[in-house]
């Protein structure tokens, strides 16, 4: 989710620069003692951060960090967490892109990797850009566990069918999947106002869980 | 699709019985042979049998063969296939339950099984009678050739995510898959009087194709 630039995100980012991590290479293997818990959740692209606040304060023993490259969502997101004020030990966020994952994590360091509405870059030659392609899922599979899995939601009909694609033929096991996510509720799952807007207007959330091995 | 019986469709498939087979044991095997084409295309269920009389007559090198246990839709395909007149020599239709395929076809006899909008059946005890269901994947797997496929087409968006989950399950790979084919055009798939339906109503069709074999 793209938003106009805000002049305030940076000297805020930097103020919180505890929560709001630039490079965090030195946290590389050392997320469960940072967070001080046992299960790991990463959101790539969290955009105003909704799901992964949500999530955090419904989910008491998970640790969550987004990852967002957007500095004006990273710190509107980072605003959001600190005004809320809970949960802030459990969470984090990267502000930066996800090409760097391998540097901040460790082998078998996350549970479940969250994509939410990413940008479904549409156009064929920015296809290698789509957080669900190749070289994105050959860096999840690095950092899961081995019955780590990722979890994706997306309103976009091409992304979710090519994703389907690039998720069995890079290998991963498919083991939920829907074409109408919310046509039976699913209170454990977080909607944020972002998804609402879809679901007003009738249209279908598409969802899957891809593991990264053989279950 | 099921249909009121007809009182006519007895004598009516009986008078046919050279096009309208029923338990033809004796073809197994000899399909190339008795419908004169390389190309072996069995639908299961066709009902009025529009798919398969218009695929038919698109593909003049392509032989079909429908399955469909209801004597009355397929007392209705048979006459519209007589009636039309052409491609006959290309196509059967055998009255009886797909449950006795392998002893109609034999293995590796069959290049592409269709299931267009079969019975969802929607309560949990009876989803072993789903055609997608493992002992018919299990069927079509035997009789398919190693470069075979299954095409599915439904509107039924429980059926398509239970039978994406089904092939995987059974080791098929997934090769086309779409949440709304119909929104770009398939001028090769021939959309007949039932699948406009539910286009004009503005409902998606899914669809998919499977190998049995990995490609």
């Amino acid at each position: 989710m793209r938003m106009r630039k805000k002049k305030w995100a940076d000297p805020y980012l930097e103020e919180h620069s505890d929560y709001a991590l630039v490079d965090p290479k030195e946290l590389k293997g050392h997320w469960q003692e940072v967070l001080g818990v046992e299960e790991i959740h990463v959101e790539i692209g969290p955009g105003k951060g909704d799901y992964m606040n949500t999530m955090a304060a419904m989910y008491p023993d998970t640790g969550w960090i987004g990852i967002e490259k957007d500095r004006s969502a990273a710190a509107v997101a980072v605003r959001k967490a600190v005004e809320n004020g809970t949960d802030l030990g459990r969470k984090r966020m990267i502000v930066g892109d996800a090409e760097h994952l391998t540097e901040w994590f460790a082998e078998k360091e996350a549970d479940v990797i969250h994509l939410n509405f990413s940008d479904p870059w549409p156009k064929t030659r920015y296809h290698k850009r789509r957080l669900s392609s190749a070289r994105f899922l050959e860096m999840y599979r690095m950092i899961l566990k081995d019955d780590g899995c990722i979890r994706m939601k997306t309103d976009n009909q091409e992304l979710f069918e090519d994703s389907v694609l690039y998720l069995l033929e890079n290998g991963f096991t498919l083991k939920e999947f829907s074409v109408n996510y919310r046509r039976t509720p699913h209170e454990e799952d977080a909607v944020t106002e972002y998804e609402q807007r879809f679901l007003e207007q009738g249209l279908p959330v598409y969802q899957l869980c891809a593991y990264s091995k053989k279950q």
